[in-house]
């Protein structure tokens, strides 16, 4: 931590933050500076927020903490990616790319099969399906819930595919690790601390969505919530940001994938459906997130949008998705990673 | 909703969005435009996002919603404010201006009791205190949790008054409802809806912050919740939205007391500390949330705020609350309310 | 400024750091830190941002600024208030609460004079008023330009009331300095560099409107521009900043007027006018304006505001306009300011 | 149009907003809803923002648009994609992705035509160069101005490279016209409007950078006052726009980039440096932005970032920059567009 001190502090002030510092654990280094002191305090300041009460002192301006917040999750810590072993041949953060898809809701048995064998066929390696659902309206549908998960099972079962759903309450976690291959944390839920702790006790992968407002290292914040409860198989998902722009329903932050890759081992994948809000968007930005480095992409596709019971507009059809399948290959080939379709 | 079709939208297009719109329940009604054709949905959308999904189908460009989403929480189903009566003598939306203070998080009994006491004598009504804290890092202090209960639930009987605590985990909620007199929601739990509707089936008030990412919409959809599973008492608290401005914490949205006046019977009250972040400007925003109609105030008050575990910058120590609840006098009177302190 | 080194910095990094330090004129300071090593730039560094191109040395892993970058608007270089006399009697800065009112736009000479009677009798002390109107369209009414000054020149005369009015070109500067008492700057050109320098020149005050996605410290960094080119007459108005809230057409960043007062020596407006959007909105948001500290407010005002050829929704009428004064007196009271309908 | 209704507007009020609709030249069509009233207002609502003003009438609560404000920019008016001929043989908007490359500043010859011949030699087809630059600090670098020009000037011809400078004063628009091939409108000035109208008189394209704060919307009336005003060429330049989000100098909105060949015919380009602020970032975006379908790059290339006048941490340096053009060719060639490089 850097410790500004005010133009007009006093000795006083001085020695009392000095002391202060001392009292914390830390070293404090002055510098007479030529408009006002500064105060390196050296120690390892990850994990102690606790110096930021400095700044309630008389004669200090402000404190600027040098250090990311975040061990586990840095690269600082592990420079090694990590992969992640979903399924038999389905690792996340390899060479593969890895693409999910599936509806956002499951409505019934037949759709949710009927989706999972189209989506494997044309590449997808793992099939997504709430059965718990986060409604902004109480009076939307919530999902099929247990029923939805004994859906996913038998699809799962039937087909033959690693399947990811969301939990939304920290009661539920042991009851959908039963089902699900990847457990997901939705956007609204990526501060759910309770949550959080509960999926570090679990033995099951844990896809992490970022928040509307969450900045990055936040993000990562939250990854380590999971990882320092014991569970290091965290995937991250960028699925857009708020912004003032309303084109689109979020904004896609693409540099996120370039961010993290820089400062976390963790993989990440890219959820072009959510960031936009519309499908027609949707093949666009799976390309340019394959181009910015993600490890995966996870794309809601629908038997029949018009009639889904949530998201139908940002949902791809069947032909579209196999269109845009088909569309990505060069992309990822271009980007130096190994692709289903691309034999 | 109003349906805008594209300009080149066919005649058969037309038909398949009547038809459809028929056949959720709606009549359509025509309006042919100068540049593109525009249908009108007659029918009570409210809860019925359903119609949204019309997108998805060839020849529309948008579906634009007429009505707010929300019934329960809206001003036109019930014109009158509602008062919340927290304890004999505190009503939260009456003529009183109501002050929560206290501490962010109970460090220990002693502390507590005596910030109880000073800040009841300055004043306030209620006290605040967090015993199971939502902190953006696992290393950060995480809360006394039980013992922190237990050390409120005496704080309230020591020195007879109202108390309000946070809960964050659907599982803690009959715990959490046993002691405090209101149930608090965090900014980052406001679409936690395993949370929210569990509040529902409260016999206690609950405080409900706006998040950081919420639109006073989606805040208050979230109020909805709670009330349609079964509990009318929710007061609204505005605490600051992110924005790019990082001079403060966040950006106290000041309009919002106006605007949810105006579509809720609920009350509102503001929070200038976690707003702002700063206790240096928590005067100044306390006075304009009481300008612009806030039916109260939350307040974070600490012996010696530069050793406090947690919020340490943004809360206010003893002498500064005196200070400001003297200043809030005739800020109260001129908005037509009653205060303790206005004898 | 504070250097960050990386962890993995070598010894050569370190050395050619320091040496660019001393070539740009600074002395090196380094701190040897638990993980890295931090140095300290010491010097005054307003004004030299080029130490943060030391970001693009190897082994650096950061810049950070200590120092505020203005120096003429900050309160550190001048601790008192400044008081800017527009008029005989007519102070923004002083004692008094001044309301600046009238259309956004010129429409007619009778409209304007209509207009600037009612408000003056009502309490404003300078009347507004829009010739170079800045539209977001080109097919939107664009003000009556040097047709618009003529009348402005007319209602100020026989009126007896000081006026202001936009000025978007750099080639009109001195045109409108002949008219208006204070020239002003729209939001949308708060950093139109050549604009700025060019009204350092002039003899008049300037009001300079935050931009919509402006900071408190590049809003101040262009009322330096004015300043540091020649002109300290400087009076800044906080209008609103874009944010994803839409129930208003922006945000009022109510605690700007706190930390603008903290920061510096330039008297502090409000336009909850263009901040909120809504006229319902606008007496609210402007008791909670003077509750912060404002200097000043700014309200449109508009005889007919449904015929308004630019802003109607966001004008009041003569009644509420009115209305909106007397209701201000005990807040205006409250803030220990005088006013002039408060005898 | 859509008119809404309040739901306890009267008989009166609807008959007076009808009466309003058919004095604006509309033809007024109700639609009796279940819980309110709307109104179609059938004409040709683009450029007649006068409807909004409905708004102030009793018993309306809100007027929605339907179209978009922008004509001549849209692809509803001129389907087919504008092919901007800059130079013999450089095409922005056709097949080839175009590279814009070059120092943030002019900083004096030597260093222009080095870059200059580097940045061709290795694929780029026009160099950029700030001669007036807008700077957030009075203090900073203001650019060589003229002299700048002159350099830019001789670069063109010894070098043979079109270019392209940054205009910010309507007054200096001819000068500039007389060396730019392409004549830039920055960030900060997109909503100068001053500016635009000039820019629309001159027979150069213009290259218009989109605002931090400007929707695709506004940005889109931008480029609709250049051609409205006579000058069809105009080239639209994502830069980032500002979010809470600090990792990143701005927020690369890459969805910016599908919507814009949804809605314009305008062709668009990214810019990487601007967007990120940092060149490590920069290969992965404009990767991204290729697969995203940009039309073009704008690349700031320093030969020695770290002594830069201006934006070096967000400048590639020369092996940088052909190590970023040569892992674009399978990029760009999976985009389907051809490349200098791709030989």
């Amino acid at each position: 931590m850097i410790i500004v001190l005010k133009p007009d502090a006093t000795k006083k002030d001085l020695e009392q933050v000095k002391k202060k510092i001392v009292s914390l654990g830390y070293k404090p280094h002055v510098i007479h500076g030529k408009t006002r002191k500064v105060i390196g305090a050296v120690g390892d300041e990850r994990g102690k927020f606790i110096l930021q009460t400095l700044e309630s002192l008389p004669g200090v301006e402000k404190v600027v903490p040098i250090l990311s917040p975040y061990k586990l999750a840095s690269k600082e810590v592990k420079p090694v990616k990590t992969k992640i072993r979903v399924a038999p041949g389905v690792v996340i953060g390899g060479d593969e790319l890895v693409v999910i898809a599936g509806p956002c809701s499951i409505e019934n048995e037949k759709m949710l099969i009927e989706t999972a064998r189209f989506v494997k066929e044309k590449g997808a390696k793992i099939l997504r399906g709430g059965a718990f659902k986060p409604r902004t309206s109480p009076y939307s549908f919530q999902g099929l819930e247990r029923k939805g998960l004994k859906y996913l099972a038998r699809a799962r079962e039937v087909v033959g595919i690693p399947v990811i759903t969301e939990v939304m309450n920290p009661g539920d976690v042991e009851m959908i690790a039963e089902v699900a291959d990847i457990l997901q944390v939705g956007a609204r839920n990526v501060q759910n601390f309770a949550l959080l702790k509960k999926l570090g006790k679990v033995k099951k992968p844990v896809l992490l969505k970022r928040g509307m407002m969450t900045t990055i290292t936040e993000f990562l914040m939250s990854a380590e919530y999971i990882i320092s409860s014991g569970n290091p198989r965290v995937i991250l998902c960028e699925r857009g940001i708020r912004t003032f722009e309303n084109a689109t329903r979020n904004t896609l932050d693409i540099s996120a994938v370039a961010v993290l890759a820089e400062r976390t081992h963790l993989p990440v994948i890219v959820d072009p459906s959510h960031a936009t809000g519309y499908s027609r968007y949707v093949p666009a930005m799976a390309k340019a997130a394959v181009a910015a480095g993600a490890d995966g992409l996870m794309i809601e596709v629908h038997p029949e949008p018009e009639s889904a019971l949530s998201d139908g507009p940002q949902s791809l059809d069947f032909p579209s998705f196999e269109k845009m399948m088909e569309e990505l290959v060069p992309f990822v080939r271009a980007a130096g990673r190994t692709f289903s379709l691309a034999r």
